[in-house]
């Protein structure tokens, strides 16, 4: 994957000053935060994404870069509002931006980095460009209201949990890889396989997030190891793991789950019955089944080192450590 | 202003209609609390602006409902996530969402709202229309960080005031009668009139709003009286008080304000050296100024009764005891 970032370094340098000069505002705390947004890492998978899939259609261009930006804008402005709603103070192993400024200015930063988002999108000119944005931005809210109407609910179905992942991470990535194709004007059947591609590419993200919750090392992670769980989110792993064991043991597991106050005994024993119903690996099996779903599309177009980075992309999404 | 109502209830009821129609979603839970936001009142003032700017132009249009209802679904989204900034208990006059569904819920139908009026927007494929309601997002998210940024500043001044006031309320009201004239293909000249006039009357509805927090009676108002002051937002006629009282009585002042735990007898105290400085005068007299700038631009337009409601309604905005 390394060799991948190294492809991209020059592409993904003119991402990043398109940020930058996108975030731009008159007011200085927007700076401020923004400033403090864009120096705390982040893995950029999305402006990867699009760099990657434009490449597959043909060249890059001025519009991709604008593109990669605003996309980047609108996944972050997600994570702020996230972070509120779950309350985290770590993200991508930095204070998150609601433990430094505070729940306000979190929810605002994420309401100006989506309408900033919009405005760019807008001056595109590009009517399939914003239908198509906007339709992504619609279903990640969904996503991220069906999962909280979840919240606790130990009778989720495995069909439920994909299609919240489907909404909440395979949107905005099918989004993502449909936008080379419309950028490029290529036919309607590339297109789709192009959507195609970034959904399951963003189901087997999700599917491997969940699971690295359960298994990453925490530095690593750079958030809390059982998270979820501790937030009432019933992700893959456990939903695997609820359907498999007995009835009785089934209740044990929903009295801990209900506890709230959640102990590291509690997850040892959780973790423990999982390795033993072979829930971890179920999830990780289910996550490669989606990358393979996604690189399959790849066989439409030409053979390149574009299409094998993508490839290898959807390896490294499943395969990650954190 | 009953007439007014009156003369447009048709219209409206198109609008409600509207609506509802655009915020069904296929998430159930999307549904029970855009079902609670529909009932639980909200005076329509965006929507009514935009039926009057445009009957001053030329005649309505479905293109006029479905703006007319994107508007106010964008207005709303701002009013949800206000809500979880300033831990509102009370939204016009009925529970907030936040005090029904949780903070969490609140955030994320805000972030619904606004993408599926981006949507909707993005769907008449009109790129005025979609520009200026982006920029509208864009300088409202703008003015509220503003006026966080300036947080229990007692040193903020008139000028830095009204700048938030014409970002975060000026700019959506300015962009609804804006969108009249792009709909009727104006001339510039009546379309920087119909924004000047929004602009003024957004500009004087602020500030009969900020007064009425410290005039108000409570159940009238349907939120505690007070409440900015609480909260630490520093409207006009405080800043009226703190500009005109001499350096030991501001001193006083400043500490009462910045004791947080904030009682009954301190309110009394601030409300009488205001009655004195005649500092609630100073701020509704401003508000009329700004209402009559509005005014004046109907100069433009042919005598009709839907000028004659716009004037109306100029009064009303900063007459109204609630």
């Amino acid at each position: 994957m390394e060799d991948v970032w190294q492809l991209y370094r020059e592409d993904l340098a003119q991402v990043e000053a398109q940020i930058k000069k996108t975030l731009t505002s008159e007011v200085p705390l927007v700076n401020e935060v923004t400033h403090h947004l864009l120096t705390s890492g982040g893995k950029r998978i999305r402006p990867l994404l699009l760099l990657m899939s434009t490449r597959l259609c043909g060249p890059l261009t001025s519009e991709t870069i604008l593109l990669a930006a605003l996309i980047e804008a609108v996944h972050t402005a997600t994570l702020l509002h996230d972070d509120v709603i779950d309350e985290a103070e770590i993200r991508r192993g930095e204070k998150a931006v609601r433990s430094v400024w505070g729940n306000q200015i979190s929810i605002l930063i994420g309401d100006y980095l989506y309408s900033k988002a919009v405005g760019q999108a807008v001056s595109m000119k590009n009517q399939e460009v914003n239908e198509t944005l906007a339709e992504a931005c619609r279903k990640m809210s969904e996503g991220e209201i069906l999962q909280l109407s979840h919240h606790e609910n130990w009778q989720v179905t495995e069909e439920e949990y994909f299609k919240i992942v489907g909404l909440k991470t395979g949107s905005l990535m099918a989004t993502t890889c449909r936008l080379a194709g419309i950028l490029h004007h290529t036919s309607q059947e590339i297109k789709e396989a192009l959507t195609f591609l970034g959904l399951h590419l963003g189901i087997a993200f999700q599917i491997a997030d969940d699971t690295l919750d359960y298994t990453a090392r925490q530095n690593r992670l750079g958030k809390t190891k059982g998270q979820d769980l501790k937030d009432g989110r019933i992700t893959l792993p456990l939903l695997h793991l609820l359907s498999h064991c007995k009835d009785n043991e089934r209740k044990e597991l929903e009295q801990r789950l209900q506890g709230h106050c959640f102990s590291d005994e509690d997850l040892t024993y959780i973790l423990g019955r999982m390795q033993e119903f072979g829930s971890i690996v179920y999830a990780q099996t289910k996550a490669r089944t989606h990358a393979s779903i996604a690189k399959k599309q790849l066989a439409l177009f030409q053979d390149s080192p574009h299409r094998r980075c993508l490839s290898i992309m959807a390896d490294f999404i499943v395969d990650r450590d954190h």
